[in-house]
């Protein structure tokens, strides 16, 4: 049985650290939807009221996904990142050839190429003010893995015809592509959000990506800025159940399936960006993880 | 006249972007109230809603006054921050003498004897997770003002033979001593929390840090961590209004001062530390800054 009540394992739940961050980001999004004097302020007074019901909603993306939906109503604007995930995207395209030089000089290996994937997971504008991907590159390459899981994952992708990765932000779809080209000639399908949340990629951001040249892409059916499968479509699911290998990016994602009691194994690569995350993983803040998950529910 | 209606001047009234930096100290001081399990998650559910009341409040200092009213409430801990201010003003007086003897180096002048009392400013715990100020402090002391009305403040203080400096943090209040030295013969009264407000000095505080030797305490009357004249003691206020110089040491100070229409010359020396104050001074993040402010009534 994939879904289960949630009896075990670990959570995800909305940590009061979260609250302060959320609002942060909510002011942020609503700025980009409409700076119009008066509308940010509009948008706090329907936000604060929904942060105050945080136990309501089951991981922060699901709270984060009903304050889009206010920024939608009082805005009109659909997808208040999209100049933002254009911007991250073409930076990271100007930087995809280099990194490409970088991994056919490291020999293709299956280790420097998760590395690179995971790298892409800083281009999250929601998160840092500016990245500046280029210029911070060599230090993000020279940080190992806090948790690195390669060896069983290198055991599990022996048996693997088919692999299953849960995208995160746009500009991070675009970096993927090393990391699939290296994982050929296995088929990989790319899950996206259904719709515009926060700066994640979504179908038509993932074919500005590039990325419809080395993966089938789908959507997941879920609007929130992390994927909660109670949420997805079924033919979603039916991949998840049934991919030989999955590959959750991002802090998002990893807080949406800890959230709804799954038992199938995941790995999850992400950089630890927050302190509620880095706890949860007993590492570093700002450490690059790459963890096989089981979510067993008792 | 002292006190006008809000007519002109610069303001500082609640901005969008003090919410979550507020809800932040908010959960940050509840947890040093006590960390008990659920104690800080209902100290925020009394605290969300305040928050959305922000525009009830006169400016950031107000707010905080009313959560801290609200921890004391819950917890029955009147000073979160005790042993914080503790630490806060051991580390400034491990530093003090080797900063005394930098500035005997300097040939005492008055503009280093400013940027040492500026850079107490940085000992703020509220704002900062942790500052070791012994390794930052070259780089602080190399670090020139953004705004430096030096010329003015040397000219006004020709005829000066008193000084009234409205203190903030308590570790700070160690490196103000630097500062009242420089400034002696002239008569010092330094102006205190009445109660304890996030990590700022109280009477007791300043005492501990060693202040009482050098210049008249006496507690302004307003407990918030800001001095919002209309909250202050009689005392106080004739004080501030009879000083030949009144200097404003910090944020919370300057958004005080700046909310209740004010007329009088204030030379205001603090570090921009949030993106909102460095806004109001159009200077960037983190620059130091000693200017003259003047709010006129209109």
């Amino acid at each position: 049985m994939l879904f289960r009540k949630d009896k075990g394992g670990r959570k995800m739940k909305i940590q009061l650290d979260c609250l302060p961050c959320l609002l942060r980001q909510a002011l942020a999004a609503a700025r980009l939807a409409d700076a119009a004097a008066d509308v940010p302020a509009r948008i706090l007074d329907r936000v604060l009221p929904l942060l105050a019901d945080y136990r309501q909603y089951r991981c922060p993306p699901d709270l984060f996904r009903a304050i889009q939906q206010v920024i939608r109503e009082l805005t009109g604007c659909a997808d208040p990142y999209a100049a933002v995930k254009r911007q991250d995207i073409q930076a990271a395209q100007r930087i995809l050839p280099q990194l490409q030089r970088f991994l056919a000089e490291k020999g293709n290996s299956l280790a420097w190429a998760l590395r690179i994937a995971a790298i892409g997971n800083i281009l999250d504008s929601a998160v840092y003010e500016s990245v500046d991907l280029g210029s911070c590159l060599e230090r993000e390459l020279s940080q190992a893995f806090a948790i690195f899981d390669l060896d069983v994952f290198q055991s599990r992708l022996q048996d693997a015809g088919n692999l299953l990765i849960i995208g995160d932000n746009a500009g991070e779809a675009v970096l993927d592509q090393v990391l699939i080209a290296n994982l050929a000639p296995r088929e990989v399908t790319y899950a996206l959000r259904s719709q515009p949340a926060s700066n994640d990629a979504t179908l038509a951001d993932a074919r500005t990506a590039g990325l419809d040249s080395c993966a089938r892409l789908i959507s997941s059916g879920c609007p929130a800025p992390g994927i909660i499968l109670t949420d997805c479509r079924a033919e979603f699911l039916d991949i998840f159940r049934r991919a030989d290998l999955v590959i959750s990016k991002g802090q998002g994602n990893y807080e949406g399936l800890s959230g709804t009691g799954i038992q199938r194994e995941v790995f999850c690569l992400l950089k630890a960006k927050c302190p509620v995350i880095a706890r949860a993983f007993a590492v570093q803040l700002d450490s690059y993880i790459f963890q096989l998950q089981t979510w067993h529910s008792g």
